[in-house]
């Protein structure tokens, strides 16, 4: 006798073209407003983890462990869409970004809607989005 | 005596952090529709020449050499506005996707307005963005 095998993992994250460490980026874009939120990175179980609890668990690069973002402070992603672009190399999250009773949602850990706050102009990167929490209520 | 020095690249251009290849991720947000069209890559050449020119320009990584997007198919993407994330390690564009008189504008190789035509459904990545044009117009 043999025992039951686990279930076996959605043969979708095969055609996922994960690099050679294993990962790719992946994109929070916000639903309604269509900012692009953030940037990380997923691995196959970030992905699955994803999809199953429909909200953002990414793999973090620094701490070498899932992140599900915004676990402790709140700031989760409520996931509504994922897409993969045609070299199956990026992934794409439409996603609501919670944790804010009112205004816009946070999903930068330096306190801002997004992290894409720097600005190219003539001279340099200019900062041109105001922090709006107090990081440390985000940096989770 | 000694010779002119060259002009000094613009030191923002230290400010990205780039990989260990040289290399950072480029996001091309279509201005207006705010559709996430595609991902490529920039290294310090690229992104200096996309500020310069005012058109993306992006370094291919399977051909290795930089590569002015839409430069002979027409399909050029103007840059409105370039950003830089809170981790200096990805930079997002807003273009105005160039190339087609009416209609969407064609951001994908295979005819697509946009590159993430395929999204996650409960059995697989189902294609739900049209071909919008002839690929072989678009591939260059």
């Amino acid at each position: 006798t043999h025992a039951l095998a686990p279930p076996s993992p959605p043969s979708w994250l095969d055609d996922v073209a994960w690099d050679e460490r294993g990962l790719a980026p992946a994109i929070a874009q916000e639903a309604g407003s269509k900012d692009v939120l953030m940037v990380a990175w997923m691995n196959r179980e970030a992905l699955l983890q994803t999809w199953a609890r429909g909200q953002a668990v990414y793999w973090s690069r620094s701490r070498q462990r899932l992140w599900h973002k915004g676990e402790e402070s709140g700031h989760v992603q409520t996931v509504q869409d994922i897409r993969l672009d045609c070299d199956r190399d990026v992934i794409l999250l439409t996603v609501r970004q919670e944790g804010q009773p009112s205004g816009p949602g946070v999903a930068c850990h330096t306190g801002r809607h997004s992290c894409f706050f720097r600005q190219l102009d003539g001279d340099g990167w200019a900062t041109v989005e105001p922090v709006l929490v107090d990081p440390e209520r985000v940096y989770k």
